[in-house]
């Protein structure tokens, strides 16, 4: 049983109020996979026509339902989509029977709803090597398709949740040339956080026109820059799935600047609520680094830095601790000249040129170490290479969650 | 000001009886570096014709005592060698004012002990990035240089403490052809611990004969599989430091197998005690790894697991949470195939080929766990390729102590 933590400090005030999206419906259920006495399973139905796209973990170790998902993309888009999701239990490394699981859940969605079972997609959240009671699920599925509504949106963010402590959502409207087209995404996240992947669960929804081929393209590109630049605690998860639909309801074309930038802006959203629910967290930290030799070579530095426990942990010390910062680009294997290194937190230069700043006071960067929100700046002074990484700090919050979630 | 803290539970019950080494000497003082109350210098004095060797950190921002050292091995052996160590400030990332306090100490060094400024390499561990006020160490040289003894090795052992919580020291006696050798060494070690160089700092002395380029090759090749192969916390310090030196005083030759195979025992065990003294350790854990495609990749896999927040942690809450050792696996970047993975907590085969063995029940891993000493042994099914890494668990302990470690 997942331990029942108090809402993360760093939560945003309130869940948006998220557009609906014309051509979904949701529905949720209290299925009692592992959970008692709280919805746990959600049912998306998309409209014939809507294209979906999807990136996974790239783990070595996914689950059974992101197997299935991967072979799915990209077929035939004219009977709809299905998105179902569990959580409680991840069906990842469970063998021959994972994929059994994976296939009931599949044909009952399709029995329920009338879509082909080459379009209903799974996803399962919650814990590794345990065989997934789909029944539980499939006993459901009559109840789920009876009772799917355009407006459900928040309850089915509230379904996917394992240790998170706030709901996650993030929405836009944009008006572009062809008319008005919404953005509604949800997700949700909080330890086995780690980028280079499509990290966590996450579900967007738009009622723009874009082809399947654009929609692929467009989710990877602002995956990149969005959820796989964040990190809680640098381990990865078997089951992380994004996927974004998109129905063409409203008959205006994604195909505008203004949708990427709306359509990026919601992912960013999403993937910093992640981090703000970071296991423990109370530090929510955007490490940017300039001058390295390459982009590669930036993010490797910035990674280097949000995954390092003693800059975590620093940081929830409230100790402006730059010293670690310099351990941290030093042992990263990307190239650095300690001579060149510049460093600052917020707006504050604390080190130069290989040493502490002539300026800087410690009572300032320890003042700037009190506020949620910190940014590390590292200028590596050698090139035009940059990285934006988010991460959270490292407390005896994340300590007490890990060391009892299944017990 | 370091924290004070109690002894680990994993610490060895005592300090060892170390011999008495012909041909070196100890002296130690309390200069205050940072540190009130205690030593925090050390010198060790030896022998002409002594060779000396050393790995070191491969940080990009190393200290300027590494610099140093690093530009000074293989010199003329005729005139003996000096080490001098102090703790309580890295001399890390301080700019040119950096180098101008080892060559300061180097100076003073040579002047009290009249050895050559080439033969004498220096040390420091601490805090990072504040200017080492190197005239508390030059003013104690008359004292350091006038109280050199054989016996002094157990004092040089805490004069080089930071962190730590015991002292720590191995030795060995050999009877070789040529004679009777000894082996003495002592380390420090406890946080910002991770492979990949020589982590900490350790010295290990010898009165075997050995040639300075045989005495590198065996201190890189025994360093690859003993102080390469431990992870507290995945940072890895810039001031890493291990020196093997050998004076010649026994006239037995070390080049023999049973000489080899004792000196790799004493860094195996200096090693394990930094382990043993992790920051907040409660478990001592070994991880095997078989079965990779190579021995490269069974490393990977190993160091993936070893510094899996996620299973140290679980491994601190005595929790048998072998589906975060599968994340850990899969997360890697080395190649796995989920269905020929097997894993086992000591001699309990837990998972087989992709699943929860037929026989493992959970109680059993549980009774395991409770042990302070814990295997994690894993088999990727795949090839020949193994590893062995040795690391600690992640505790309310490493949080408290590297929250406030510096403030």
């Amino acid at each position: 049983m997942a331990k029942i933590t108090t809402r993360s400090p760093l939560a945003p005030e309130r869940f948006p109020d998220l557009p609906v999206i014309d051509g979904v419906r949701f529905a949720t259920a209290a299925a009692g996979v592992r959970y008692a006495g709280r919805k746990d399973v959600m049912l998306a139905l998309l409209a014939p026509g809507s294209s979906v796209a999807g990136v996974f973990t790239r783990s070595s170790t996914r689950s059974a339902p992101v197997l299935d998902c991967q072979s799915k993309l990209g077929g035939d888009l004219s009977a709809g989509a299905a998105i179902l999701v569990n959580s409680g239990n991840a069906n990842a490394f469970t063998g021959a029977i994972g994929v059994v699981s994976v296939n009931a859940v599949c044909d009952a969605v399709a029995e329920a709803t009338g879509i082909p079972r080459a379009r209903v997609f799974t996803a399962s959240t919650g814990v590794i090597g345990e065989r997934l009671p789909h029944d539980r699920i499939t006993d459901r599925l009559g109840e789920l398709a009876g009772s799917l509504r355009a407006d459900g949106i928040d309850d089915a963010a509230a379904a996917i949740m394992t240790t998170d402590t706030f709901l996650k959502g993030a929405g836009a409207q944009v008006d572009l040339p062809g008319g008005r087209v919404q953005i509604a995404g949800i997700a949700k996240g909080s330890g086995m956080i780690a980028p280079d992947m499509a990290t966590m669960l996450a579900y967007i929804f738009t009622d723009a026109v874009i082809a399947q081929g654009d929609l692929q393209a467009m989710l990877s590109e602002f995956t990149d820059v969005t959820f796989n630049c964040i990190t809680v605690d640098s381990d990865t998860s078997t089951s992380d799935t994004l996927m974004l639909a998109a129905t063409g309801a409203s008959g205006a074309s994604g195909a505008h600047d203004d949708f990427r930038a709306a359509l990026h802006g919601v992912m960013r959203d999403l993937a910093h609520q992640v981090v703000r629910d970071g296991e423990g967290a109370t530090k929510f930290v955007t490490v940017r680094v300039t001058g390295a030799v390459s982009d590669a070579e930036a993010r490797v530095h910035a990674l280097s830095i949000a995954n390092s426990p003693l800059v975590k942990t620093a940081i929830a010390g409230e100790d402006p601790n730059w010293g670690r910062i310099v351990m941290a680009i030093g042992k990263s294997g990307a190239v650095a000249d300690r001579d060149r290194l510049s460093i600052r937190f917020g707006d504050v230069v604390v080190a130069e040129k290989g040493w502490v700043s002539d300026n800087y006071r410690e009572e300032q960067g320890a003042a700037l170490m009190t506020a949620p929100e910190i940014e590390i700046g590292v200028d590596i002074g050698l090139g035009d290479g940059q990285a934006l990484v988010w991460t959270c700090d490292l407390t005896h919050g994340y300590i007490a969650i890990n060391a009892d979630y299944r017990s």
